[in-house]
């Protein structure tokens, strides 16, 4: 089973496990915030960044207010957090806002909830590769003047791993992720000490530049909407919270409580890097513009369109460690690292979220079930497409990318936040304990206040972005919508029309007697077989059948027929046209014809090859008469397959695609209590 | 049945037939002339134009020798319709070519023949298209000014007209092939009167030029080489006189007398027009260059780069008529129109010949059965798309490619006639009649001169046209034999692999039992046909078989089951990791396992829907265990199916699909005679 070529990816991310073993894997705390939290942490990057942007376009004056916009997100951040940890105890069945919306909002906030998730997978990739892009860039130039090839690139690489299957490996996630979070607190500590103990001065490489403000001596309204846009920028420390509550099953015991502490140790960690990045940052004196080529400024000169603006967190690195130095340089990997750990994340969470919503048909049902390749590649293909699309309109602009980005997160924060009020409203209802309702009174308020603010800045978000991006996330959340209440819409119906009447029997649709036909175009092992398998099944009647296109090879069949003493009557269809299929139809419509309350059995000898030329060589005629038989009523159509030796190829393909894992294995922990007494019971 | 649509269609080529009265379309001769002689009449539109070309590498000087290579031309097209006025009244089954070299001279020999005459079919179209564009450029130069673009429309167009299903009609080729042959004749006859009786002296349009001889005062062998090479050149003009040969089963009885004198008909045509546009050539002064551009020089300067060179044909009529004249536009019409049509012959004898070659396992079976719609597509886009490569090669230059096509042509003219000298000295070899027998020596002496000229041809045209692009087509047919060599090889080791061993019983392949499983997911209306169905069977033992995917799920499947009281019992597969596929294939592989004599049936239910998108959205997982269980030793798999509202769409496109002609169907004439008998036999 092992191959040579199977050597590096051993290495990469460990053994490869059958999904049967998938129980032993349960996550402890240690992996399962790397796992979880690689999309939040990683947000830490870029987030900084973009409030310094946008409020440079007031001028570096502005920069003033950037540590109130980062208390504004520390709460923010405390208030999700804290309503998701009631979340993750109210629902551990793992599935998360659009569980809780469809609950107790209804079937359309749940669908509007998915809708958004599954934009936001979109964006988790577009925005998170071209980040861990310009991240690498500062330590690896060449990359970042390829930004949209080089984006394009890893987003390929990305979906080949998933679509061969490479398994989310905790291991994989937990290196590059601790690097990140070990380096950044040595950053900061060491910032800090050089700053405050040393009294170094550290210089960011913008810091010598002017910032020519935009708009000039923004006040009242205009500088409050600017201060918003500041803000709502920031929010984009947020993104991928919810992702643990899509997790809980994957955790081990009591899976609620070590989701919620993993939960509010990753907010810690969050809120920790984002302040200490913008401290350092306007300490080190790091300049930003939205337009670097245009607004910065060196001694009167602008820095032109060959300007490269590297990203905060690197800026800062460079100015309290040095450029090039060892710390740099593993920081500058580490971030990409994680970032690029970040975008494999929605290539996990798609099939998750695509199974739960197969689960209530909003999507084809086979994504329901664990393994299933194909369906697994079609939504991984579209995820990629829709990411390397953004990427290449938006010249994997990370800035120009968050845009979009971050509609879709508060979405999902508000109508679930919000559900979660109605959840507690409904318990309490019923209630009577006086220690749990005081319990649940207090979870409702923390949800009322969470669904609250996720909900203001949502609205703050929509007025302060919606040209600048957003409407894009809002025009893909429709398209999702629209798609899958129609395929709900197409499932129903057909249900509806397969519903079975009631009573014990039901006359319309049983047969009184089968008669049984067998296909034979001459006298070989798989026609032998067939007969022998039609003549176990001892219908009401049983004949061959044979259609004669070459009235040599009709006669040779007769005589062998007659020789050999078959027990079955040979009936022989003229086809003066050489066609095959039609005889036969017309023939089985006769039968049912003659007698309507009988079904008719058309037994199929088939050759089964291993390789798809060899298809191209048989059975062609089965297929197709096969696809007609089963628009004539009352027929059933039964192969009896004969291996070739050939086959054995194909059926050693089959099992090692059976061994495929699908992305999102880990995170989606084991289906269900495993309940052997199902099986025992029968 | 009839829509809008189709009234131009109906217009072009006459109502669609069904295929079941192809019995009706047996061909008089007056159309089958046309339908099986426009491509040999056609090729007098080029013919004549290579013989000048060659010859004028000598200079002008050379085309005296013009009127002795059209005699040679002449001389061999008498020998070749006689020769084969010879097959056809010997083999009147169509096999043609092939037939006749495979049944003399052995399988080889009738794949080498096979071979040629697929390579003929893509040169066919090839040619034709080039040359009908640059005589449709005669009239209208916007055509030749974009050749190759202009060429692959028009196989694009032949292509989507074959795809759709447009029959070959006998009115569609009558017309046009009419006009052109009237027009030729036309053309002759006024141009005789105006030259011999009027005494005019009409001028081609390049009267006026000199020819730049390439190779100046040729003598001695180079002269005899060069001759030789315009002689292969004026070979053009016997493409395709094989065709009647393949065609006799639709004619009209006496079959084979019939064909033969069409075929007599066919050459008598051929060479009247060949000569006579060899001969208004050469009175009206036609200058033809192999390279126009610099050889063509008027008052001391050559025509230059821009200048195109008309065919013969063109400037011929344009010399006797007058450029623009009504007759003028006609001819040149009819003149495009009927190598077109040549060209649309090859997409008619392809399936032709695919279906023999299906016959005898050089190509995959379904192409011996009629309108299998699917595998005639396949071969016509491989033709087109061979076809529209070499256009693009070439550049749609006729003269080049023409250097490609006359190998494949005598090759099997020679196979073929030296097959006939086998077939009359076997026949010799038991006949008594001396009556007959002098008939087989005189058909055996007419065809052995057949067989040492075209020989003798062959040998010129590959030693003249080797390196001119002939190899080029020899390669073609090396890869049309080692496929078909392939392809036999493969049938018949499956052939020996399924070999039934004697003796009236096989207890190998006899299983003793039959386990039925019924494959139910819930209990709707596919689900109950299916389980009566299963009942109706009475196999050994029968029980129902579900995954437990979902408990919830499951634990409603079990208590209908109950409530309904359904008498068949249920039995449940535990799936913790929602998988389908993998534990149904391990019950039945268990179920084999215990008792290994025992069959099983799977039974499953399956929804027929309309469209493929609804596909998408059903069956997958039935479709998927399908394919698994076919590689599951012992095992017959059988479909239920339930016609969804939604298929009636789908019967109504089968249906018409059903009606669709394939391509060749009228010259292949009905495939045998009819014998009601061997359906009243039982």
């Amino acid at each position: 089973m092992s191959k040579l070529t199977d050597v590096p990816k051993r290495i990469l991310i460990g053994r490869a496990l059958r999904s049967d073993r998938l129980g032993e894997t349960l996550l402890p705390k240690r992996i399962a915030l790397p796992v979880f939290a690689s999309d939040p942490l990683s947000s830490v990057a870029y987030a900084p960044g973009e409030v310094l942007l946008v409020l440079s376009i007031a001028g570096v004056s502005a920069y003033h207010f950037s540590p109130w916009i980062a208390v504004a997100v520390v709460v923010l951040m405390f208030t999700v957090v804290a309503s998701y940890r009631q979340n993750v105890h109210a629902y551990p069945s793992g599935g998360g806002d659009y569980e809780v919306a469809t609950t107790n909002l209804g079937p359309k906030a749940g669908l509007t909830v998915a809708s958004a998730l599954l934009v936001d997978y979109v964006l988790t990739v577009a925005v998170s590769i071209s980040s861990g892009i310009e991240n690498l860039g500062s330590a690896v130039p060449f990359v970042v003047e390829h930004k949209v090839e080089a984006a394009v690139a890893v987003i390929l690489l990305l979906t080949l791993m998933n679509l061969r299957g490479v398994k989310e490996s905790g291991n994989l996630f937990a290196i590059p992720t601790y690097v990140f979070v070990v380096g950044v607190f040595i950053m900061i500590a060491w910032g800090a000490f050089r700053g405050l103990i040393l009294g170094d001065t550290m210089r960011a490489p913008t810091a010598s530049y002017e910032i020519k403000p935009e708009q000039q001596g923004l006040a009242g309204f205009a500088l409050v909407f600017l201060l918003l846009r500041a803000f709502s920028s920031g929010c984009a420390a947020l993104t991928g919270v919810e992702a643990i509550s899509n997790g809980v099953p994957a955790f081990r015991k009591p899976k609620s409580k070590n989701a919620a502490n993993t939960l509010a140790m990753m907010g810690l960690l969050a809120v920790t890097m984002f302040c200490g990045i913008i401290a350092l940052a306007m300490t080190t004196n790091v300049r930003m513009a939205e337009n670097p080529a245009v607004d910065l400024v060196k001694n009167g000169v602008a820095a032109g369109s060959g300007y490269v603006q590297n990203p905060v967190i690197t800026q800062v690195a460079e100015a309290v460690f040095g450029k090039g130095t060892f710390l740099f340089v593993v920081l500058a990997a580490a971030t990409a690292l994680v970032l690029f750990l970040a975008a494999n994340t929605a290539y996990n969470g798609f099939p998750v979220l695509g199974s739960i919503l197969a689960q209530d048909r909003y999507l084809p049902r086979q994504l329901h079930t664990r393994g299933d390749r194909l369906a697994f590649s079609n939504g991984i293909v579209l995820l990629a497409g829709a990411a390397a699309l953004l990427v290449w309109i938006y010249g994997a602009d990370s800035t120009r990318l968050i845009q979009l980005y971050i509609v879709g997160v508060f979405v999902s924060f508000t109508l679930s936040q919000t559900g979660m009020v109605r959840h507690w409203n409904r318990l309490l209802a019923t209630e009577k304990d006086q220690d749990k309702r005081r319990h649940m009174v207090r979870s409702r308020a923390i949800n009322a206040f969470g669904a609250f603010f996720t909900g203001v800045v949502l609205i703050v978000v929509l007025v302060t972005k919606f040209t600048h991006g957003a409407w894009v996330a809002l025009v893909g959340m429709v398209i999702f919508f629209g798609t899958m209440t129609a395929i709900r819409r197409h499932y129903d119906r057909v249900s509806e029309e397969l519903a079975a009447p009631e009573g014990p029997t039901d006359d319309s649709v049983r047969p009184s007697r089968v008669h049984s036909v067998v296909l034979v175009s001459k006298i070989h092992r798989p026609a032998l077989r067939a007969l022998a398998y039609a003549k176990l099944l001892r219908s009401d009647t049983l004949e061959a059948l044979s259609v004669n296109v070459d009235p040599a090879e009709t006669k040779a069949l007769r005589e062998e027929w007659e020789r050999r003493g078959i027990d079955v009557p040979l009936k022989v269809l003229d086809s003066p046209y050489r066609e095959i299929t039609r005889p036969i139809i017309e023939y089985v419509k006769g039968l049912r014809k003659e007698s309507p309350r009988d079904a008719v059995s058309v037994i199929i000898p088939e050759y089964v090859v291993g390789h798809w030329y060899e298809h191209l060589l048989h059975n062609q005629s089965a297929l197709r008469l096969k696809g007609r038989l089963l628009f004539t009523p009352g027929v059933m159509v039964t192969s009896v397959p004969y291996q070739l030796q050939s086959s054995e190829a194909a059926k050693v393909r089959a099992r090692r695609r059976g061994e495929w894992n699908a992305p999102g294995a880990v995170r989606r922990g084991p289906a269900q209590e495993r309940s052997r007494e199902s099986e025992a019971r029968k």
